[in-house]
């Protein structure tokens, strides 16, 4: 079982990614109801059936009048009208409007006929059935016009949207009370390598808790996958491969972590041979160098490194943006801008990713290496830099993309 | 059915949050397994109870070494060695070194007996039984010691941590399958007014469709509520009053939108009164002024605007601070800094939570006023402008909360 030298030539970032994006499945869509439609992602654009709002309305409490009714109140010469009727919100009026007349308003009741603004109730002093009105109103002051906010054959939402709470909100407001998303992607997830075993028990010697479980579950049910969960899966031939088999049959993507190094038992990269092809073998990226890609009958078979930093990290950047691209999804990663705390020399010719720890706007870095888990405890997100920048100065402005 | 002429003294947003704070819920700890932990809150600090790494590993493939052994070597006079035996992840070597003697090793192995380093496969050449050294390491070079990462009896984590994917794996490094975390609080949510109806229908002049209990329930869901959907209530006072009784029975906060300005069938306030205490009427921010609190026996009573955008801005105002509260959730809401791309005027007096859209660290404001549903689809969060700024200069540095 004899180690074996390197590996070859990495494959630079853009490489991967195109490699990923011309892999992506066919997700199809369901229509789902909107209390479902959290952290989904819209599979159409939205064109509102309707004018919002669909009547004209009071956009204060107050009094409906004929705005030129009310020219020239003030406070030392108020005008008065008579007061004909009350409408509150889901009323109508029974009867409209004349001149000298006015009628009792409160907010979002539809504007009664005849009027054209509403003065709101502190310019304003009843009086047995006359009110006083001390402010002059223009037309159409204090109404929210028919179709002001959204027009009927507008669009309200594009396809791709994350649909967010208030996006749930726009859904409900153009009267819908469900919307075409797309369906889930189905991700085979499992662990492997010999060392690791499942949480919980004790440990031999040489041996480790499984963390990639946990943390890419976790990010994968974030990013709105259904999880075929396979745990923990021994590194042998014919098992690793029966794993990946089933996971092909059952999941748009196969994803694993563990293996993907170059120790004499890593098998991954074998198996992905075997059952297909290995397309890639090693990014230049740190971490998460040891990323290997493969395609097969079935789908895209995704190796991540074991180490928990490199995998969580190759997740973030390769394979979220693949699940994003194959969902459609039209926003970016989520970022906030800070300034580095410290001085961070880079390494030439790969590309880094430097998790960082965020405290008041600065970016502070976490040099702990890709093995440490206390590195997982405290990182809020990472920094990229490119392959050519050899030192990050402390103070610099830099993007933090957000686990 | 008179209407009131305003509002009494605003609250400022500091009494708001003294109220607020001053009624927490006592929401009690569950214990659940790591699979359950994802977003929910830790209800005590962590303490590993293991050293991680329990055993001191090779960090890199290659050669298990008595360090002393190398010293000297180099490309020219490279050190011979015989390899005694091999060791990789998930193994533990049978035999220990002695000098002249190496063990191949594999990432993640446990160190043999008598070796105190590793070097790099890189830096090796093996030549039948026997390999080649080309490179000196100093002892501890390419070794992971025990408890390097987490020593035994250390905190990993502690209470209040939202936990996300990565803390999962924290958990699971340690050798956690569960941990204890805060119950989720429990919301009874309604919406009320006469005006408001299901999504899905047809409206009737004067309706609009209730939009606060789709994205209220989502965000609800987002904070890691169970939320007690009461669904609309119509604002008639023996109805309201059943509600918000059976709200306080059933869950920790009743949290209500609609009813609470001004207009003469409003309720909220009067059906607050009766069951327990008003305790703020308004507060002097912009949007979102409308807000009610009350107290009662069954725990607080959260009256929130009829506007979406002023109903969800209250909500990741205070209604999200009161939960991270009652929670124990130690980190701050999630912000981004931009710029601001348009000069904006403040209104003197009151807090004002203006929404922007972000683009490329741009901050946009969106002045659609806060009955526009309009405005929810383009906000991606908001920026704070306190009661005393009259003017926000385009170009400003700013912080913008992120929905």
């Amino acid at each position: 079982m004899a180690l074996k030298a390197g590996f070859g030539r990495l494959a630079t970032m853009g490489e991967a990614f195109d490699i990923l994006y011309s892999h992506l499945p066919d997700l199809g869509r369901q229509e789902v109801s909107i209390s479902e439609c959290l952290h989904r992602v819209l599979a159409t654009d939205v064109v509102s059936k309707i004018d919002v709002p669909h009547f004209a309305k009071a956009a204060m409490d107050g009094y409906a009048v004929i705005a030129s009714d009310t020219f020239g109140a003030s406070d030392t010469a108020s005008v008065v009208l008579r007061v004909s009727g009350s409408v509150m919100p889901g009323q109508v009026a029974k009867d409209g409007l004349t001149d000298g007349e006015c009628i009792e308003i409160g907010t979002g009741a539809p504007l009664p006929a005849g009027s054209d603004a509403v003065v709101m109730v502190e310019y304003t002093e009843p009086a047995g059935d006359e009110v006083h009105i001390r402010k002059p109103v223009a037309p159409s002051e204090n109404v929210v016009g028919v179709g002001s906010d959204v027009s009927a054959g507008s669009i309200v939402l594009t396809a791709g949207t994350l649909l967010e709470p208030r996006h749930l909100g726009v859904l409900a407001a153009v009267g819908l009370s469900s919307a075409k998303v797309v369906a889930r992607p189905r991700v085979a997830l499992f662990s492997t390598g010999p060392e690791i075993v499942e949480p919980g028990g004790d440990l031999l010697s040489g041996q480790i808790f499984d963390i990639n479980s946990s943390t890419l579950r976790a990010a994968l049910a974030d990013d709105g996958c259904d999880v075929v969960d396979l745990g923990i899966v021994p590194d042998q031939p014919d098992v690793l491969e029966d794993a990946i088999r089933k996971g092909l049959d059952e999941a748009d993507l196969v994803l694993l972590s563990g293996g993907s190094s170059l120790g004499g038992g890593d098998l991954v990269v074998e198996t992905f041979e075997k059952i297909g092809k290995v397309l890639v073998h090693g990014v230049a990226v740190k971490p998460g160098k040891p990323l290997v890609l493969g395609e097969a009958a079935g789908g895209l078979m995704i190796g991540l490194p074991g180490y928990p930093m490199s995998a969580l990290s190759d997740y973030y950047i390769f394979v979220q943006a693949f699940l994003h691209r194959a969902m459609g999804v039209s926003s970016g990663p989520r970022s906030a801008s800070a300034t580095l705390a410290r001085k961070h020399p880079s390494t030439v010719g790969r590309y880094e990713f430097l998790p960082v720890r965020l405290e008041d706007q600065m970016a502070i870095p976490i040099v702990k290496g890709s093995s440490a888990i206390s590195a997982l405890a405290q990182a809020d997100g990472f920094i990229e830099i490119d392959e050519n920048t050899e030192v990050v100065e402390k103070g610099e402005a830099v993007i933090v993309r957000l686990f």
